[in-house]
This record gives structure tokens, sequence and C-alpha cells, in this order.
């Protein structure tokens, strides 16, 4: 039997912003910059959508970020090696049910949890420890209206035009489209954003690694966080926004 | 104080393996293609890496991905709000107690919850359900040091010219380098692969789109679980392999 409305609900939604854009507009990567070896899939991976070269141009700012990094003290227990098994075992168990639903309920959740969810995500790793993500948590009905008809209109597009056929036809199977009704239904939506870069104290700009990998490792945390509530979740596709 | 020796241990070292590569060795992503719409920031998301594009000759591939996929019906129960809070509450704490640490334990840890914590993150969601990843376990301590090897040649490369003196500065705070003795210490190294593309049964290529997004997701909860269990551990920075 197929429930069409679970209990609870929250949506993930995973907007990616591009908060700095290259001056002269181009978004093409560099290449065979000096000082970088004929290792291509290496450099591409160390890029990471992230045009380092051209921000060490702005020589002054290395000294500022040389400062000690506070390193806590860590301690450690453990479990006994059978309640290690059993735990990883109820974990596995649990995660194991969590579905991508497409039908979702309008309950209220109570945002308590949504507070320790995303701060779950929050502690992360990141590409020397930036951080480079915001969580941004939507309960109002027209901003979240107006979140899916942005989303829907481009996911249209997506789907129409820029996806290509053979991504259409691999989608087909699973039913899915451009319209996101859940978006209206769900309570709660948390926007994810990546932080292409972020600003030292002197305001001056400061890189972000590999924003894209370390944002999504947090957004795997909060799945998890999610579902360890047994909160219904349904992740949106990734739309891109361009703030300049 | 500062412990040495964390008492369990499993590194996760995420290696991205490109198993395809353009048949012209060209490592550029494509643009202006027909029927692209002029939204580039969109576009390159979109891409993830993936030529989309260029998989699309192989028109007669549409065909095969068109079968129904087995839709499993889903039952939830809930828990009270109190409940919820709490669970949430408890599992943020556990996970803020996560440290990167670079000191760790030669001791072994159970094989069983190694299997568990692979399979939780196998249960990530992923574009269009392709479950990009492989997770290799290693243990044979000549194939862990053959690894040291390569990491450290690479990362070395990375800290003297790759990364560019920016990066490097930013990193010196954490205290970081290229040295990774724990990669021959720790009992248990994790690989972590995404793959650009599978193969559907007919042995035609498939593409897995946004491979490296919903790999990092799998990371995410792969972290989780690991520190579901209390296990100590370690990411290795992002290398990556060519296979042609």
């Amino acid at each position: 039997m197929f429930l069409l409305t679970p209990v609870l609900v929250a949506v993930i939604c995973i907007l990616m912003v591009w908060i700095f854009k290259n001056a002269d507009g181009s978004t093409e990567r560099r290449k065979g910059e000096p000082g970088a070896e004929a290792h291509p899939w290496v450099d591409e991976d160390l890029k990471d959508s992230t045009d380092v070269h051209q921000e060490e141009a702005e020589a002054d700012e290395w000294q500022e970020s040389e400062e000690e990094v506070e390193h806590i003290p860590f301690s450690h227990s453990r479990y006994p090696e059978k309640e290690m098994v059993k735990r990883s075992q109820e974990f596995y168990e649990l995660l194991n049910k969590r579905r991508s639903v497409r039908f979702i309920s309008n309950e209220q959740v109570p945002m308590e949890v949504i507070d320790n969810v995303i701060k779950a995500a929050g502690t992360a790793p990141s590409g020397a420890h930036t951080e480079p993500w915001t969580f941004v948590v939507v309960k109002d009905p027209d901003v979240k209206h107006k979140i899916r008809e942005i989303i829907e209109e481009e996911e249209e597009i997506n789907y129409l035009k820029r996806m290509g056929p053979r991504w259409v036809t691999d989608l087909k199977k699973f039913r899915t489209n451009w319209i996101k009704e859940y978006l209206d239904t769900a309570p709660v939506l948390i926007l994810i954003f990546k932080q292409v870069h972020g600003f030292s104290a002197n305001g001056k700009k400061k890189i972000h690694y590999y924003n894209e990998i370390s944002v999504s490792i947090s957004c795997g945390i909060l799945l998890a966080a999610l579902q360890m509530t047994k909160m219904v979740t349904k992740q949106v596709a990734f739309v891109s926004f361009l703030i300049l």
C-alpha cells in the first residue's frame, strides 16, 4: 500500500549560490597556470569550481590568515565491540528506511528539531575548516510558493532543454517531472547554499576550498539527522542561483 | 590534554576516480550546445563534471533505460514530539564530538562495523538513483603503505605547486602537511571512488548524474555512521586517479 500522507515532513531543497563570479564574466576554468604540474585530472579536482589562481593575484591577503587556530583537546571513550556492532547495525537499519517521498503532509514539525538537525549538519568536516554552508529555513507560505515557482521554472527548462533526451529518459522510470507541489505542502523547507567564498575580519575575500564537496557532506549528515527523528524528507534537485 | 592515541580508528580516504575520459583527451567542459539556454551558471551545475551532451551522441542507448523501477511501498511510524527533540539533540551532541584526528591507534576494529557503516552510506540518495559510489576497504599493510606513498606524492605536489601560496598559507594554521603517517597506522582505510558512469546490462555506458555531489552526500552519512559507533576517523584530502 502506498501511503499518500507520511506523517511528518521536511523538504530539503538544495540551492547552490554563486556569491562570487570572475570579474571578467568568464566561467571557464583556467589551465596551465605557471607552477601547475601537467596532471590535468588532479588539477581539475583541486579546483572544485574555485578559481584559486585568480584569487592569488591579491597577494597582500596571504598574511592575515596565518593566525593559529585553537586546537580543541580530544578525549575519547569507547563502546565495547558488541555495542559498536549493535549501534552500527541499528543505524544502518534506520537509514535504510529513508525513502524519497513525493507526497508530503502539511503537519507542523517542532522547530527545535529543525535547529538540532542543522546544528548536526554544521559539524561536517570542510576544506580548510571553512564551513562553506548556509542553511535557510522557510516556513512562510508565500515565500515557499515563490521558491516553488522559481524551482519549477528552472526545472521545466532542465527537463525540456538543458538535460537532453537521454537524461530525461533515464528519469522517466521514476515518473518525476518539474511539478513540485510538495514545496507548498511541506511545513518546512531547508534551503542549503554553498558559499564559494567568505570574508575575513578585514573584509577581504577568503576562498572556500572544496566548497561543493564540503556542503554535500554536510547534506549527508543533515539527512541522517532527519532520519534519526524519522522525519520524512524529499530532496529537491540542485538549482543554482546567481548573485552578482 | 591532547590524547595521542585515540582508541579506535578508521581512516576515510576519499579517492576520486575518472573511469571514463573523453575520447579526444580534452578535459574542457562543453559550452553552448544546441538547445541549451543561456543560463551558464545552471548549465555549469547541471553538468557536475559529467559531459552529458557528449554521451548523448550514442542515441541508440536511450530506449533501454525506460523500464519501470519498482516503487517500494512506504509505511511510516512516528515518534512523539518530545522524543523527536530528544533524539535530534542527542544526535547533534554525539556528532559534535567528532574531530579530525591526526594521531591514530593501530588497534583492530570489528569488520562487521565497517560493513554496517558502508551499508548505511549506501542508503544515500543519488542523482537518478544511480548510486555512483564504490567503497573499498583496505587492511593489508603493504597495500596501505602503497596508498600512503601515492597520496603523499600527490599531496606534496599539491602543497608545493598546485595549490599555490595562498591556499598553503590558509592551511598553515592547521599545521597540516603532506606527511600522512596515519595511513600506515590505521587498521582500516576506506577508499571512496566516484563512478563517473556505469554500464547497463547490455554493456552500454550509463551516465551517473551529479556523481560527485551524490558520493559526497554518501560520505556524510558514512561519517555519521562511524561517529555513531564512536570510531575515530580522519578524512584525507581528495586525491584523483585517472584510469583510462
